[in-house]
């Protein structure tokens, strides 16, 4: 089985396009002149990206989400998508299908087109694109950081982790912390807002830890995050508790789809966030309680492998 | 199992917006102000468009090719490709990754993101997205044909089905036809020079009868193709001969990525193309061989489930 790093690592090879921003970014930026376009396109596979017992109109939702999510990390204003879908059981199907529009309708997204086939094997995939318009030039980028940046992160970190477990545990699926990992809401206003004030930018997908370090990576700094200022929900406290490794939990886990930003000092925040480090001089990530240096975890976020 | 045309009339109950054409034609058309983007995205699943057999290679230019041919039939410049992988086995994942830079590089189309996804089913998906500029307004679609119109073709017909034949049996696997049917050539510097002068356009993916029937349907005129008129390869007529049947049969078989138009008798074609009919005041598709009418057959093209 080839690893994911491996296939992208043959993919930049030939993503010579400024466009493609090497594949370091979520989405293609192109310029057009009078418009700039951004452009997305996610997959999600059964077993990996949802269980088959998942409500088909969860799928849909995350589908949705996770695509626009990397639009917001852009500023970018959603145009549409177009939806590639595996056809498989009739139940299942309508029931995305309706997912689907609840979905577009809330996020006011329209549907532009796509395309079906039909599943000869025992698994399915889906594929969405979504393309949006830039609300400001230059777009952010991961890369962009500036020593002496501050670190900022919009809503709370460890819900979707919270969920899920709960979820599999069987415990709940109406809850709050099941609706944040089912119905994840991607920050378009936010991103919008925040997209001509910031130096770098991306969306919370695999983990804050994680994340960072790529954010750190592509900026070529330094990245200290302080763990004792991980934004946590009261819900998610009432679960785990607020210690060490509960904030360590909540910041080294995905489906967060909140938007992690490198912003001067001096800007005055045109969205809520909570500060969760800053920008130094060095490179990688470190990680901090308070004034007292940590060890990294082990792992740093959902790996693809 | 969901038919094909059940979730797509799901999908357009939901498709509601303009650029989406209604799901009828082959790509969302934007209207930016300044630009016009063509977006489409087609997938192609393992046993049912291509053979667990086949070179990853040919797969990964008929996944370019399928797509380049649905912005050709719209008269759009291609911008970029987003591809949606699923990783499997190694050496497929490595050769289809070499094709898949052989095939960008011929037609000179970036690629500029996409996503990877593990698989744990038996059966691999693909998906893809190209992203076009329109180089005229209005852009060309599907409706718009007028009585009195010539129904033209580019290329040849039938070659993708005969070397098709030739490689399942085992024949073949380098000659002209069955490098038809594994590297088609979409018509893309042709669908640009007709944009300008065609009151509608469409790709032949998936024969000339059922596409034509859906131009006419899309027009809401009646198309009469004379069967004598197919145009056939050398080398189409020297393996199959150039009888009724084997006209017939290039006529109503996919895999040719010509594109067909409607445009007006005084029109100055400004490509080579073949006239195979005209539009009348009727409705739907009527067949001939010269003056004679002739049934449809049972089977009008590559009928999707």
């Amino acid at each position: 089985m080839t690893t994911e790093s491996t296939f992208i690592n043959l993919m930049r090879a030939m993503a010579s396009d400024p466009a493609a921003r090497d594949l370091l970014d979520d989405c293609a930026v192109i310029n057009l002149g009078s418009d700039t376009l951004i452009l997305t396109h996610d997959m999600m596979a059964e077993d990996v990206h949802w269980l088959s017992s998942a409500d088909p109109a969860d799928v849909a939702w995350k589908l949705v989400a996770s695509n626009l999510s990397d639009l917001a990390a852009k500023g970018a204003r959603p145009l549409g998508v177009l939806l590639g879908f595996m056809l498989g059981d009739d139940s299942w199907d309508r029931k995305f299908a309706a997912g689907l529009q609840t979905a577009l309708v809330h996020f006011d997204v329209p549907l532009l087109g796509g395309d079906t086939v039909t599943n000869r094997g025992d698994k399915r995939a889906l594929g969405l694109t979504a393309i949006g318009a830039a609300t400001c030039t230059p777009v952010p980028s991961r890369s962009g950081a500036r020593p002496g940046d501050f670190i900022y992160v919009t809503g709370t970190l460890g819900d979707g982790l919270a969920g899920f477990e709960l979820i599999e545990a069987g415990f709940d699926e109406v809850g709050p912390l099941a609706i944040a990992y089912n119905r994840p809401e991607p920050r378009l206003c936010e991103g919008q807002r925040l997209a001509p004030k910031v130096h770098a930018m991306m969306d919370v997908s695999d983990g804050l830890l994680l994340d960072t370090e790529r954010l750190a990576s592509a900026s070529k700094v330094e990245i200290a995050i302080d763990l004792a200022r991980i934004p946590l929900s009261p819900t998610y406290i009432s679960y785990r508790g607020d210690a060490l490794e509960s904030r360590m939990q909540a910041a080294s886990w995905g489906d967060d789809y909140q938007l992690l930003f490198a912003v001067s000092p001096e800007i005055e925040l045109p969205v809520a966030a909570t500060q969760v480090g800053h920008v130094g001089e060095g490179t990688g990530l470190s990680l901090y309680e308070g004034e007292r240096r940590i060890a990294l975890p082990p792992s740093l976020g959902y790996q693809h492998q």
